[in-house]
């Protein structure tokens, strides 16, 4: 009997305590910030397994935040909580959330980081995080990611239900954010925005595959050109390889929207875009 | 029997040789040598947690570095292990030092960076690192992080007994810095400096809420006046958010000390802020 | 009986699962691309310890890439799993390979990353990766690194056998690219280049100490000269603290090659250096 029990234990702790904790800040990798999460995140829950999604957004990053989180969670294990530490009103009155949607947990300042997770309708429990028999004692006015965030989601990650953290929230109450969406121009011809370009310079807008099909399905032509600028490119491409070296082309990327690239190259200095700009995609006549 | 000794094996092995090992260097990560480093940890513990606290210090940012792991440490469970490789005398007859204090163990050159960990009464054993038993072999002239640091800190992590590793060392043997202090200028002004700028631009200085409270105590007054070259700041703030954006403001930041920000801003831009600079605490009669 | 068999199981399996996969993109990690990754991993095996080597090569740096997993892996266990996604050519009908060598499989695209990995011949079987089994589904054509990459290496790392990945690729069709290597100039002189530089300014050459053994052992002399551009350094240092402060030396690095470097100080700007430059070592007859 006691060695059941004690095999158990043993495999029910080893396993379940295993979760998987992510991390999304603005704190950047030169100073101690975030290795200061993880060591109280540790000191909580020494099983936890923590992934780095980033911390160089750019300070105080709330839309860049929004699409990072949106376009990463669900590459996660069920069971992931994944900590947002963009937080410029930290030590405010702006509240805590942990929200539960698809089996993850997100854990975040009420500032609309979450905005994108809330556009659509399997959202679970919303708390207000205010128990601070979880927080780290005393917790300062200017670093909640060290004695809130990182407590808390080690909590979580060991299993604590959300509700013991504070009061429901109810989903209508989070702050949102306007993050920009392409304007449907006619039936032919859609205008979005560069709302990110990345380390290879990619050109990523916020028009989706699914916008382009809705042009190309209300036309009788069965092209599109995609203008950004001064830049014209004819079509998608089906990967970056697939015009010569240092040319432009334009492809559905990884997070399911349109983006911009230069094979080999870096299209925000060739093409001298900035992010914001508009895109155009019209659907265009064969010839 | 046999089988009960099995079951302690696996849970002794398993939660023993769970501790963390910190890191601190100068690597950066561009290139492999912080990646090389974890190679050889988890060769020698493959349980072993590791914990990246910064390796983007400055190079050869030994006062930078005695500043991270000072404000760092206590955060991380009792059991860890804290690497700090600042190490411009790599190679030479400077010592490696094993250092225990408060339940952690601090491995580092001998050149100054434990400065701030020397700073109190709770120092336990003090080894000089010399048993090549526990190194690579051969060790190089030029990667004492690979070759002597990673695989000893590994050991220390699977619970090696840092007596092993050498001869005790006495406590004022070890090398230290001049750490730059604020100076009491009168029974109502402290003067201290910029010791680090944060990725947020946040100026922190030297000057800890203690030096704050002094002077207020001394002083018929109860406000405070911080002047940094031509920035006069009235107060404390209780956070970031308090003053309007882009508006200045002093508080007492995540390390202890003084700190002077910009809500939503950068004050090293926005205020033209040096590390060195010299920051002035005064106390003001209420008018 | 039963007991038993639960025992082996959780022990086995603990210990099996383990293995170590190391990273090597030119992903950034500014954006979430490294992180996402990483997620894919745990969801396929909860167990693996990731280590990142470097998410900052240059992007598209096809050689630095070869240098950098050739100089790293060793230092790993046997049985890691070593990711290289540096891929211009993803979503093309460039190969995807996975080879073992010395206990240590390596997945990359076939473009020429893995032409130092094959300089010798402990390779053993090779694989051209085909079996969408193992994949994300669907793949896209811009981010096999999470699609293929991540699961497959995840799938490795919990003990496949990679014959199961797809047929077997001869060695001799595995894509190779021109590593540039020293000239033997004379039985006294042996020219290289400046293959990279580090985040110190260490200006890394391609020259081993193997070359200039050579050099010494047909010579009558028994001292050597580095001559890089305008800088001329006599012999090779024990280390880098071997000379003054700011002052030039050559050493024997943690690679094995030649290095250049200034003692806390910048080779790269105080010599003003740059990759590629040609670096000629002679011997010399003592006066």
């Amino acid at each position: 009997m006691y060695r059941r029990n004690f095999f158990e234990y043993i495999a029910s702790d080893f396993y379940n305590a295993m979760s998987i904790i992510s991390l999304i800040t603005d704190f950047g990798t030169e100073d101690e910030y975030a290795g200061i999460m993880k060591g109280v995140i540790y000191t909580v829950n020494p099983s936890a397994r923590i992934v780095d999604i980033t911390h160089n957004l750019e300070p105080q990053g709330i839309i860049q935040a929004a699409y990072v989180i949106a376009s990463s969670y669900h590459y996660f294990p069920p069971g992931t909580v994944h900590i947002i530490v963009v937080d410029p009103g930290v030590g405010s009155n702006r509240a805590i959330i942990a929200l539960e949607k698809n089996d993850h947990v997100f854990l975040a300042p009420d500032n609309g980081v979450l905005t994108l997770i809330l556009k659509d309708d399997h959202i679970g429990a919303v708390i207000r995080v205010e128990n601070s028999d979880f927080f780290l004692n005393p917790v300062s006015r200017t670093f909640h990611g060290r004695d809130i965030f990182a407590p808390v989601g080690a909590h979580i990650s060991k299993g604590l239900n959300i509700k013991k953290l504070g009061p429901p929230l109810s989903r209508d109450k989070i702050k949102q954010i306007d993050i920009p969406v392409p304007k449907i121009l006619s039936k032919y011809a859609v205008m979005g925005n560069i709302i990110s370009i990345d380390r290879f310079g990619n050109l990523i807008t916020n028009i989706s595959l699914h916008d382009i099909e809705n042009i190309l399905k209300t036309s009788s032509a069965n092209k599109i050109e995609i203008i950004a600028g001064k830049t014209r490119i004819s079509g998608l491409s089906m990967n970056y390889a697939s015009v010569r070296p240092q040319q432009q082309l334009a492809v559905i990327g990884s997070r399911g929207y349109l983006e911009i690239a230069v094979n080999r190259g870096n299209a925000k200095y060739i093409l001298g875009a900035q992010k914001g700009e508009s895109v155009k995609v019209r659907t265009v006549k064969p010839e």
